[in-house]
């Protein structure tokens, strides 16, 4: 070996080590290695039954240098290095085997098994980490006076039987106060050039289509790949967000994602395509640093889910396991909701949000509206909204949102403007108190909606009064959207301050009683588990892209997207030809009938919408049935079939708890009668047990064979079947269906066939 | 003149003019010029009294450009041009005489009397500025679809007899709606080598000491003059602030500044130091861009004072004429207030705001103060802020202000920390609701206190609970603080965003019926006039400043900062060996007693404080009675003797009607009673007349003759004079005084020696 190999193999840490600690997951399937190379590199590298998974990745930050310039200002200095010279202190281990109990969820309770390991290191100050200012030394992270002359960062690995957790800890210590992180590290080296689903690294906006390629791939397919959006921000021909899902030619599942990111930037993955290795790439803010940082503090955590069965990935619980638990204590307003909506109308260019047309732009408090021309296409008018809430009522909803009623819609995006909407003040045909009552005497909510226009000081400004009208009309639950550029100018959707707001607005919601369904977010990394009342995001490509939502889309989303938390993903929809309502749309979706009902199953939310018109479910009663007796939350999951890009056939136990608790909330409507029963509870009434099963394919047809052994054995279950027709095809043929009533036990091996586009749902109930 | 020649001079916009329309002040001794060039730039030009003052210079705008590009996304386009290429479409003139009554102020009656000229342009969209996208012609300003074929723009301008005022509006229209500013080119040539009193143009500072020199030196001084500050961002080696105070050689003063800065950044000016033109450079956003604009909307107005005797820049009511009127249909909450503070301790390191020394940092509502040991310096606590109270009451002030109070002042600054006050919760010593009692059974108020750190986010976030509290407590007045960079990040002081923040401040204060003294924001243009309780503002270099304030700094300030509004100067300082009382500060002030007097007079505030400690007062109690009697709020002013950067003479007459406001003020206290006569109330009681005198020079002993014919003719006055004793000097004897009685009326002529660094102050009442 030539000195210069030598030096070269020691820069990537592969030579002698100063330490090397092994963990291994409960099941022993899972090995990890920490190490530190001679030159004090932290890496650490995974395998799953032998076979090399993640290899030897570095770890670390680089911070944001400070110095103090001839006339005593702070000033930029060299960046400082986290992530050599270091000396391992100290190792601990430990481990849990707990069940908890989330208040909603994909089932009732979770169990939380790992191994832990600890390191704690220690870094020596010297060369530009070790800084004087005239003779007093100071804090090259944040110019401050400092006799430190050390820093210390744990490093805490989980290892659970699906996968790694490892996060950075940084203790409260006199070297290391503040800091302000460049870059973060983190690296994740592939064993192989592994096939992907992904979609491009972007700091404002998850709302692209999936891309199935191998890693090597990525850089020739990206710019194709990146679909415009109202506000986006590509940064690197090779950069992915998570949860990134991929499988290796050995079929090993691995997916890359994060967890509880709180007051931290999002990550997203960038590949170096030499050396298949993937770099965490922070989000930054406006001034292009990382995130700002407090000790003692933490990041969130990083995680490396590893299977070799893909119903794996979507049985996992890693990510909310490596949450906090709930931050409250009363969780008794929280409750699960199945709600119809006036947006279809607006999103497929039936109706609008506007309530006229008049004008060239707005200005809260100054516009008048009534002395403007109605645009006679309005949604969100008294006679529209009635009509909803009547349907909703009749067929056993829980609340209609309504889009489109608030004074700003005109100019509302786009623009960068600040004073966009106040959220408190009504078009002039949308009467809030008198719908509201009429709403709650049929025992229907109207879920309200915050757009904000992404101008999140205009939102946290009138935040107070949005929520004391929520209170005071008897409203729980708001969507709320983050549609375009983000104000404060040159923040980004991911950046650490908006991230905080996201959560600044979910704790807010929560003294209120208010659950939050926030749109065009951060994408979820568990959060739920913690705060609750965050009942679901948006923060992916759902059903409002229309025709441009391919086949294979519902069929990768629950192993990527939803590992974070539920989707909003607004399912539903019966007339796929739009044109057939709104007639200058031309989109026809690629779905049948039968798969959109299979989503109510297939991608968990405890917030689901029926999101098409009133007047296209009344073409097709028979089916609407499913979705009118779907519950939207679990006692349990069996994940029967799943590849991702290409299937997924998933069985839920009906949670009765949540039915009682969907109903109490509707009871609980101050000026209301529950004159209504909430469909789902019809459906599942009593103590009989009730399974749901929805399944779907890509764009092949598909015979999905799968016994029915989740059911309780010995006894017997009448299952219905909405089931794509033989010539059902979602280019051809839609709307073809066969509903069929069968009786069935826990022996009954099921086979089904799904249309391209196409799918099945199954409501099986115990006589 | 060869074609290169002829197509420069074209550019320069000399060639044949398009347009010419003169405008005259009712004096008829300034004259505006404004022409429109061949190649249809706006341009103008001002006289005086025949003398050239501005030279033709150049008005319009650079607009960010925006184009649609192939996947539909808004981009970045050529940036648009709004300065040129137009014609003239309509000419309007005006004229307004009228006075009008300010709340409170140097004169209870301001005449508004000028001339007007508005000039509508019109620009034909071609090149750059007509766009399309696919057939669709869109607006290149937004890329909007518009069909817009032109853009109007009016600039009117203001001619007074002491000065121009002109601005830019935008009316609404289809081809404009939303635009965001690249740059505004306004600009000011200058006709020679003026000389200037200037501090270095900054976006995050104001507090700079002046320097005095030729226009052409700026850039060999410019270097030297930047002086370290917690927050500063120079941008240019010739940039300078407004209001900029300037002579020229032939002894004609002229004063450029901005009037009426609301929704938009704020200015600063930088010179072109071959041609001796200045460019308007607005502060900009985290991203860059100056300024985010909806029409109809407006510029601030860009202002030239001129007059060719000094003391006519100080009289001057141009910048609160070009304000809007007063916005509030009840002031009777808003009223004068002499104050005391907990404050000076701290800043000359005798106390600390902190509470211990224990924390490396702070988490609000982790951190538990009650176990931390106390430093035994905290300023703010129960028995010194009661020894203020008994000080205040007993002679006679309205309020005392305590800094420090509340919880975080560990690590408050320069963290670039978001939650760094909660404004609520105070130190385990001070006791808020005890203090308060305590106070108002003396008559005094506390001026609550709101160091933001910048964190303009998180105080937002906070000011509703923070107002409520001082509403609780019976707080009516807040001195508020931006002391570090701003937060959200990127921002400056002067951004726009930052400027809307501390009218929203201000605003929100209001509906709490709280007055706004606030330290770092952005400098005043005269909105105190529309929103009277923004009762003054810091914006420059104070008495915080000890040894660095130079003896000349009080002799510039009232011709440039003191141009928008009053500033919080906190004079009074008695003790200028600081050593005395904080043994480890070695600075001396650079001042007499007798000036620190003159300053209440000199230096217009309605907000004022005696600065330094009761201790340091009880040793010149004689010298006090001046601080004690002196109103700080007036009927009349009179500018006796004034040349910049040398000295200053001023006389004012006792505003009766704002003394009762005062008392008003304390006697409304809720569980106090009034037992203290305000001193200034006491003085000046019953209807006889009282005037008081206040001088300054600079680092030269001067004697300074004046007349006092300002005094009601055939009256006697009592007239105690505070002087500097023969020998007494800034750096040798700065205590030294004498106080004379004397009787005088209109016809006497005073003659006073003002030490160097020193000045007299004069209590004037009718007998």
């Amino acid at each position: 070996m030539t000195l210069l190999a030598m030096v070269s193999c020691q820069k990537e840490g592969n030579a002698i080590k100063l330490a090397n600690e092994k963990l291994s997951s409960p099941d022993g399937n899972l090995e990890m290695e920490f190490s530190l190379s001679n030159d004090g590199r932290p890496m650490y590298a995974l395998s799953y039954k032998g076979r090399e998974v993640i290899k030897q990745s570095r770890l670390g930050y680089v911070l944001r240098g400070k110095k103090i310039d001839k006339k005593g200002v702070n000033t930029y200095g060299k960046p400082v290095d986290l992530y050599n010279g270091f000396s391992l202190k100290k190792v601990e281990r430990d481990s849990l085997d707990e069940t908890w109990e989330p208040v909603w969820g994909e089932e009732s309770k979770i169990r939380n098994h790992y191994n832990e390991l600890s390191v704690t290191l220690v870094q020596k100050r010297k060369g530009a980490n070790k800084i004087k200012s005239g003779n007093n030394p100071i804090d090259p992270t944040y110019g401050m006076k400092s006799d430190a002359d050390e820093v210390s960062v744990i490093i805490r690995f989980r290892l659970f039987d699906d996968g790694l957790g490892f996060r950075y800890e940084f203790p409260q210590q006199e070297g290391l106060t503040y800091f302000t992180i460049k870059d973060e590290i983190t690296q994740f080296a592939m064993a192989g050039d592994n096939k992907a689903w992904w979609i491009p690294g972007d700091y404002d906006t998850e709302e692209y289509t999936y891309t199935e390629s191998r890693l090597s791939e990525i850089r020739s397919l990206h710019d194709g790949a990146v679909e415009g959006n109202a506000s986006q921000t590509v940064f690197s021909p090779t950069g992915v967000q998570t949860s990134l899902q991929m499988k290796t030619d050995d079929g090993i599942y691995i997916n890359i994602h994060e967890a509880d990111v709180e007051n931290y930037p999002v990550m997203n993955l960038n590949l170096n395509d030499k050396t298949l290795t993937f770099s965490s790439w922070l989000t930054p803010d406006a001034e292009g640093w990382k995130g700002h940082m407090q000790t003692p503090c933490r990041s969130p955590w990083r995680t490396v889910m590893v299977t070799d069965d893909a119903r794996g990935i979507l049985s996992s619980r890693l990510i909310l396991n490596l949450n906090d638990p709930c931050a409250y204590n009363d969780v008794s307003w929280i409750h699960p909701v199945k709600y119809m909506g006036v947006w279809w109308k607006m999103i497929t260019g039936k109706s609008s949000w506007s309530y006229t047309d008049e004008l060239p732009s707005v200005k809260l408090g100054v516009t008048d509206y009534s002395e403007c021309k109605p645009n006679g296409r309005h949604g969100a008018n008294n006679e529209n909204v009635k009509r909803y809430i009547d349907f909703a009522a009749e067929n056993g909803f829980d609340a209609i949102l309504v889009e489109g009623w608030n004074e700003g819609w005109e100019d509302w995006f786009g623009n960068q403007k600040d004073d966009v909407f106040d959220f408190i003040t009504p078009y002039p045909d949308f009467d809030i108190k008198a719908l509201n009552a009429y709403a709650h005497s049929k025992g229907i909510r109207i879920i309200m909606h915050h757009e904000t226009s992404s101008a999140v000081d205009n939102y946290e400004r009138h935040m107070d009064a949005a929520y004391d009208l929520m209170d005071k009309y008897g409203y729980d639950a708001v969507k709320s959207g983050y549609v375009g550029d983000i104000i404060p100018y040159g923040e980004h959707h991911y950046s650490q301050s908006i991230v905080k707001h996201y959560l600044y607005a979910v704790k807010k919601a929560a003294e209120h009683h208010i659950m939050v369904d926030a749109h065009e977010a951060a994408r979820p990394t568990g959060l739920c588990r913690t705060y609750p009342n965050l009942i679901c995001n948006e923060s992916a490509k759902g059903t409002e892209y229309q025709e441009s939502v391919l086949p294979n889309h519902v069929t990768v989303l629950p192993f990527t997207r939803l590992q974070g938390g539920p989707m909003d993903y607004t399912p539903g929809i019966f007339e796929m030809d739009l044109s057939k309502f709104a007639p200058d749309n031309h989109a026809k979706l690629k779905s049948t009938i039968c798969r959109q009902l299979a989503l109510y199953v297939t991608m968990y939310s405890p917030l689901q919408m029926a999101a098409d018109l009133p007047e296209n479910y009344e073409k097709h009663m028979d089916a609407f049935q499913f979705i009118k007796d779907v519950a939207v939350d679990w006692n349990q999951s069996r994940y029967l079939l799943a590849e991702p890009g290409d299937y997924i056939v998933v069985a839920r136990q009906v949670k009765k708890s949540s039915l009682d608790k969907a109903a109490k909330g509707v009871a609980a409507l101050k000026d209301g009668a529950r004159n209504y029963v909430d469909g789902a509870t019809r459906f599942c009434a009593g103590d009989k047990d009730v399974w749901f099963v929805g399944g779907v394919t890509d764009d092949q047809k598909r015979e999905l064979t799968f016994p029915l052994d989740f059911l309780k054995s010995g006894k017997k279950y009448e299952a219905t079947i909405y089931a794509d027709s033989p010539d059902a095809d979602y280019e051809t043929n839609p709307e073809a269906y066969t509903i069929k009533h069968e009786t069935v036990d826990s022996t009954t091996v099921m086979t089904l066939t799904a249309a391209r586009g196409g799918g099945f749902a199954i409501s099986l109930k115990e006589r």
